[in-house]
């Protein structure tokens, strides 16, 4: 187990009693979260767009179009701060003030820089695929020389990130425990539901074990 | 069926055709959106949080601890933008570059302003829970004035935001429709798992029936 360094602006300031700086639950995190938001500013303006991710080691990966303002901006080595977050329940308390949420979400703050080697790059693309369907990879077509050239793949080293985690029941007032109202949590999960097969499948095509499924 | 008038910032550069400026559509992913992500600019550093957002009309509201520092920088009126995204499915298809998301995303352009009415702000923080569990409120201890006093409810107006939207099967290049992969869609959606009861509530409160829950 080891903590990420706090920094200034990574340091959580309200309720640091959920605070959390630690690798391994960051990573977690990341790589629970499909798609996360990334924040850049633009002229004095925040911007603030969701991106699919995905994580090698200490590494964060992006990959976006050569001609999208975001990765030109992101490419430039701009200040990024990018947030996941996974809801994990609706917390119901009995006043209406200790109602929340059951969450794990992490900022990551730092900058990017294009992945140029060409190996690098394949191989990023291959984990981002790998990552969604281990298994995946050798069975679709891999990148065109052309599509590689209109793909950039951007690399962010996580070197400057926080948490912040709450579980568990409503904390109310001590007074209020005597109040009639039901109180406690609704668990909240994403759930896959069963494949789709594309209409233009040929006959015969199974669907495949890799797919991600829910395990409940 | 309005559109939101298009502005530089708000107007979709990437992907024009998944673009989306009808107040209809962008209102039904905000109110479906538990959680959004809000930029902003702090010393020239981008800063994005999550935030549990709820909508009255053409309003759009936050609420948080008068200590906040995020509190502080959206009441002074700073730049914001605010992004919710729903992840609908993930999209496989034959080859490794034309895999993706289905997704309904949302970004909000604007600056908000503190709620000083007390009518005003006690009726937001009761749409606020009546959001999550209609029937919720007459239930519950309403805030003390203590309670009033430490929170802060903001308001942002709903007058620049556009959405990106995709659904349905991959689009593969047309030569690869050959290819043997399994090809299609695994649907995603953020589900319910039954109400836990906090472990603290007194034998015989019932859970009622105004709980948020999956309707599969």
């Amino acid at each position: 187990m080891s903590e990420f360094v706090r920094t200034k602006r990574s340091t959580v300031i309200r309720a640091p009693k959920k605070a959390c700086y630690d690798r391994d639950e960051i990573y977690a995190v990341l790589d629970e979260a499909l798609v996360s938001q990334v924040g850049f500013v633009a002229d004095g303006q925040p911007f603030v767009t969701p991106v699919n991710h995905w994580r090698i080691g200490d590494n964060l990966y992006f990959h976006g179009s050569s001609a999208g303002r975001r990765i030109k901006i992101m490419e430039a080595g701009a200040d990024l701060c990018v947030s996941a977050t996974l809801l994990d329940g609706l917390v119901f308390a009995r006043s209406a003030m200790h109602h929340g949420m059951n969450f794990r979400s992490v900022m990551i703050f730092g900058r990017a820089r294009l992945v140029e080697d060409e190996g690098e790059k394949l191989a990023a693309l291959k984990a981002l695929i790998e990552h969604l369907a281990p298994g995946r990879w050798a069975e679709v077509r891999p990148p065109s020389a052309a599509e590689m050239k209109v793909t950039k793949v951007l690399v962010m080293p996580l070197a400057e990130a926080s948490a912040k985690l709450r579980s568990g029941p409503p904390l109310d007032d001590e007074d209020d425990y005597a109040l009639s109202a039901w109180a406690g949590e609704v668990p909240l999960r994403q759930a896959f539901d069963p494949p789709i097969s594309d209409p233009r499948l040929p006959a015969g095509v199974e669907v495949p074990g890799y797919l991600p499924r829910d395990e409940n």
